[in-house]
């Protein structure tokens, strides 16, 4: 059995979390019993929950325990098997950890599950053909269920989550407008990912009415439905713009620079405009990602979906690529 | 044909509404053409939203035109018939508005429903068999949707909606909490209404972590279902006590005292406890009138919802009344 590097969680962050907080141990690993499986694990997913997990405090999410691996989903490759459903070679996706080598308990359902990359490369079952993607899917499709004509708004465009929900939105007829940061972000949600439109946040400088301004700009129609990913003023202003029966599933809700809450200026709007917005976390509803994951390798398998990934090499960047 | 007094809106108030934005007229009934019913209008209700409607500015209701009968829920009897359906006799709901008699197009749908009074005496077809009560109907069981055992609670606890919203919720199982103003509400809302507690917010005075703490008193097993009539610092207090999952249906927000939007304060509990939070205007559901109407004819009929109602005498008092 190989020799296994893992990265656990040393200590608690006070403040930001620095690369001091993880710590690099090396184990030797035990060898399988009846129903194990020994993966070995090629890419990890690095996630903002994780940075919420380091945290002791109440949350929605379970802490990572220190001295423990630290969380992560992964996919790797089968490399011994005592379980009759894998073979050595199978590609896999599961939630490996921060190491190089994982032993799973292959009879648990949902900790294991075999992939096809004929069509679809083995790294995007962790972003759009992952949770990611399955996150943008959720909130589209479960939440906002758009129809076809109607005009639909993210946040945080760019992203993993940001760019699978334009691509699902287009392939469903909406109108899919963006919010980023910056110009270049902007440019390349248009022009890589297929937004209609992107408009830049920093060029309102938190002013709710000119943001505001701009959504109206760029959705003549209105806004029927909102994906959140940070809150706050942006949140304030796309309200202003929502119409009669809109949605808005929240997946992302940023707090004041204190960690102290963020108000909802006007919240009488969802009373005006009869709107549902809904707070979910994928990972509570694993019933949807068969289909969830059938529509979005489609996507990828199709070229409709074209994600951007960006891959830090070796697990010991892992702190500091997480970090950035 | 008879005369006819009628209440117009005279002119739009200048902040508070007056008597004087109203004006009392007599006119005519014109003669009867075919497929009319003439009705005389027995109750008319006095409802929040006519409040609503006598300015201009934009709302999620049409404004009253100006010199026009003032809107409103009617119910009465037909005193004169060229419509096969009705006869004269039958006891009749509609929106006959704010005068004596109403010549009423019978062939339209939904202009004219007539109503059994064996069982459910004729004004209830204006509260908990009415418009009030499918409000309460609809929040509860399209929105919240409770599951026998789940805590839900209602603000304004012993007006029309909250008192129906009581005994639905207790037919199905619930613990149902009222939060009303002043200890005579709250006493009335346990020992009349059903409620299994009520919360007098104003003992609280605006203090959002005591009435959260009095909630957390109330609901031991947290809230699952919230019927928001006022919006503000309830609504805060109330965020803090939902359990995981939880769904809040909006029909009520006030503003500030000057008219501006009240903040919610913590928005990210939406997204912390997965919540669902849902406006909507009962008058928009009318698909689901018949099946609320039948449960709450029955619960009257049974005994079970016995409301209580604030009925004053002549026309030429509705505006008084209505200001009360």
């Amino acid at each position: 059995m190989p020799q296994n590097k893992q990265i656990v969680l040393d200590n608690r962050p006070q403040g930001e979390a620095t690369v001091d907080n993880f710590k690099l141990v090396v184990t030797d690993t035990a060898p399988l019993q009846d129903g194990q499986v020994l993966v070995q694990n090629h890419y990890l997913s690095l996630d903002p929950y994780m940075r919420g997990r380091m945290n002791d405090g109440k949350s929605y999410a379970q802490p990572q325990p220190l001295g423990e691996v630290m969380i992560g989903g992964t996919v790797g490759e089968v490399l011994e098997s005592r379980h009759p459903r894998y073979a050595v070679g199978d590609k896999v996706v599961g939630m490996g950890g921060w190491q190089q080598y994982s032993v799973v308990d292959a009879s648990k359902p949902g900790t294991l599950r075999k992939v096809d990359t004929t069509h679809v490369p083995l790294s995007h079952y962790l972003g759009a053909v992952g949770m990611p993607g399955v996150t943008a899917w959720y909130g589209l499709v479960k939440i906002i269920n758009p129809k076809a004509g109607e005009t639909v708004v993210v946040s945080a465009a760019t992203g993993a989550v940001g760019s699978t929900y334009a691509a699902v939105a287009k392939a469903r007829g909406c109108r899919v407008v963006g919010i980023a940061g910056g110009p270049e972000k902007c440019a390349y949600a248009v022009n890589e990912l297929g937004f209609d439109a992107c408009i830049d946040y920093k060029a309102h400088n938190g002013d709710t009415r000119s943001l505001a301004k701009a959504l109206k700009d760029a959705c003549p129609d209105g806004i029927d439905g909102y994906f959140e990913n940070v809150g706050g003023w942006i949140m304030d202003a796309v309200m202003l713009r929502m119409n009669a029966f809109g949605r808005i599933a929240v997946c992302g809700m940023i707090a004041g620079y204190d960690g102290a809450p963020l108000a909802m200026a006007n919240p009488a709007l969802i009373l005006i405009n009869r709107m549902k917005i809904e707070g979910f976390i994928v990972g509570e509803h694993m019933e949807v990602w068969p289909e969830a994951l059938k529509e979005l390798g489609q996507l990828v398998g199709s070229g409709t979906l074209r994600p951007r990934e960006s891959v830090a090499q070796g697990l010991a960047a892992a702190p500091e690529a997480f970090l950035g």
